[in-house]
């Protein structure tokens, strides 16, 4: 019997996880991969360090190479090939060559759709100008980081005070340009609540940053070479001689939706936990799928580099024949602002209350290792617990050295469907290095016990 | 009702821990603590620290000092009391006043042994000469400081590769002092495996410790002021201004053996869930008490200070009238050699041999951070699951800044009973300055599934 073909429509951190392991599992199966980019398997998340100058060549940014999957792993990955539409009858897509325009048709008895996400672009006037970006793939980040090299620019402004607008407001402040970062919300860190993001948000002035929020933007101006050179808000004029759009993302969904496949409501494509389409034979991971979301117990849209590396591990395995399931997400994410660590996993308080849950939260603030030990920072921890059980729904860390790995102690506490108490009784490490003795997780739950 | 009358043996972690947990409980109780120290409250942990010079100040290892004790919390701390026996019918103690020599009753209707441990020394030639130095409490630490203030010493040998061994090596090494570590066993760290232990070495030589396994000390030799000279051991003799020894400790349970109350195969106190002896109305908790081992389901003795202030709010919310239980320990503890970490949780493979578990183990090498984001270090993870059921039963990890807190994962997913696939699975935090989109933790559980 002739081995399935199977055809992967993205080739970064989902699609090139799952084509390896089809591969690893099947030496001989035809695995044909489009990428609408040149770059396969690279870093995003590691764009804003890039650009800050803390990386040593984009190259480094990048797992694996298109040449390198083909000469390798016998991959056949086209880049600069888009995929425009699937018919899931004939079993077919219908394929851009963009260098060359010329369309084709390519057959599929598998198909996996790894399109990821992009940038959302809300419709304001000027967006297009020259030194106006979005981060999302790898040639946006380069485009950044050669814009200021070209331009030296005194002044940015980054619109949207979220991972990515915290990380290319560090950026851009490395870079020695004078930042000044916007945001609609009045917080900003949206996914972590307001006591929490205040933490941040003195920080990053501390440090520097201009920040105004409950300020939306309204236009984009240009000098006569079509340049950006102020943002204009509902409340001021900001000089800017480059700006970063940092709004979020959205699933690319589109060419699914058009196929007839189901889009769930979060705008991702619906998957069930062996990540199956609603189309038979069809496929979906990364940043353009839904999650099940453990804590809600229903599916959501998390647009990150691990879930996406974890779908493409369980695709794959499902696409070889195997039978994984992909558990879920807890939502759990880190970033740092300088030297402020910052992290979250599960609910938030704000998440427990929109969900009409009965819920305990308690913050504490402590210190990184022993008040006494030289270097000790300052650690604020959040818990939300279910106030019934005591079980932890959810953690959030703003803190200093050593703070924003905490997280995952409370995600594994999370995933063990552990109580407060069970973290107040958790065998944690300590020696004054690393710790006080009761590890700042556990002061807080402390509190909910 | 009059309400019971506690007494507390031993003005540490434990004892204090309960002490202030029965005061929050019942403001007009009366406590009395008979600690033999002039301190309470300390971090013995924090003594390498000190004597390294890294801590100003010795008070800064004080938590909490017996005057603040009594009149902030009206808790009767009287340092300088050696309890001498424990009648468990009569239910008194016998007191020795150490400054005036005076003996004395004192009653309890609850009674609390927080004795702690003493350090194991053997009876070897010599060890009684100026400048050997075993770590104990507080005061012990002190003069290991004080004494390298007075005589400068140029030589030192460490007498043991255990947690204080390496960190007294840390100490006298940035003290400026030339170190040479012996130890009888064949490795270092004798709680890690031996091929971890092995990364641990290296980098100690690397560091410039002299570093003699295999070697077994056989006599301390003096000069006519009776200091310390030299160390000789079954191989060789070497020179040593100082000598620090770290053999380990054992519980101090003497006076509660020669009580009649049931001591355990491990040495220390025999003790319930409830820290409850075997005598009626007596606890024990901390250094000189059992723990439940969580994974072997067994008792065993684990000196720890995790351990004691764990004790200590168990016990305390016990003789407060409460009813809980101390679910056990895994064993977790980490320190750090200069820059490497250094940590274990649950069983080691040699343990997990030893119990005739089927088990599975894994090691992998990876980068603390994304390879490519500046100040990655190397980090090596050890696991170790059931064959079985792949549950996860141990982890191991040494590498650099950022490593050694990563045990707590693995501590919670083992208190969590969850499995080497769950950890893959788990939805830890990832962005470039923290970790690989696969935190190496994950990385080594991905061996195992």
């Amino acid at each position: 019997m002739k081995e399935p073909k199977l055809v992967i429509i993205g080739g970064d951190a989902a699609g090139m996880s799952a084509a390896s392991k089809v591969r690893r599992m099947h030496p001989n199966r035809e695995i044909v991969v489009f990428e609408m980019g040149e770059h396969t398997s690279y870093s995003a998340c590691g764009m804003p360090y890039y650009i800050a100058g803390q990386v040593d060549g984009a190259d480094n940014l990048i797992a694996r190479k298109p040449e390198v999957f083909r000469e390798k792993q016998n991959i056949d990955v086209r880049t600069f090939h888009r995929v425009t539409a699937i018919d899931t009858k004939a079993k077919t897509v219908s394929v851009e060559d963009i260098h060359s325009r010329l369309s084709f048709t390519e057959s599929w008895d598998q198909l996996l759709i790894a399109t990821g996400a992009s940038p959302i672009r809300p419709p304001i006037p000027g967006l297009g100008a020259k030194g106006v970006h979005s981060l999302s793939i790898l040639r946006t980040g380069l485009d950044v980081y050669d814009d200021i090299e070209a331009h030296h620019p005194k002044t940015a402004v980054v619109v949207g005070g979220g991972y990515i607008g915290i990380e290319m407001a560090e950026a851009l402040l490395e870079r020695g340009i004078k930042v000044t970062l916007i945001d609609m919300a009045p917080q900003v860190m949206n996914t972590m609540d307001s006591d929490m993001a205040e933490l941040v948000l003195k920080y990053m002035k501390d440090e520097g940053i201009s920040v105004f929020l409950n300020e939306k933007l309204d236009k984009v101006e240009t000098d006569a070479n079509g340049r950006v050179k102020a943002v204009v808000t509902d409340k001021q004029s900001l000089d800017a001689e480059i700006v970063i759009l940092g709004l979020g993302v959205k699933a690319r969904a589109g060419i699914a939706d058009e196929a007839g496949i189901e889009v769930g409501e979060s705008g991702a494509i619906a998957v069930n936990k062996k990540l199956e389409t609603s189309a038979e034979g069809v496929w979906a991971a990364g940043d353009c799928a839904e999650s099940h979301h453990i804590v809600l117990d229903r599916q959501v849209h998390i647009a990150l580099g691990t879930v996406a590396n974890k779908h493409g591990l369980v695709a794959g395995s499902n696409l070889a024949g195997e039978s994984a399931e992909f558990p879920g997400v807890l939502g759990t994410a880190i970033t740092k602002f300088n030297d402020l660590e910052i992290a979250r996993t599960g609910l938030s308080e704000k998440e427990a209350k929109d969900e009409g849950i009965s819920y305990k939260a308690e913050t504490i603030t402590g210190s990184t290792k022993s008040g006494y030990f030289p270097g000790s920072g300052s650690i604020t921890v959040k818990l939300v617990t279910d106030k019934k059980s005591g079980r932890i729904l959810g953690g959030q860390i703003v803190g200093f050295q050593g703070s924003g790995k905490r997280i995952d102690t409370i995600a594994a506490a999370i995933t063990g469907k552990l109580t407060a108490q069970n973290l107040v009784d958790m065998d944690l490490s300590y020696a004054p290095p690393f710790s006080p003795v009761w590890d700042p997780v556990q002061t807080c739950a402390r509190r909910l016990v």
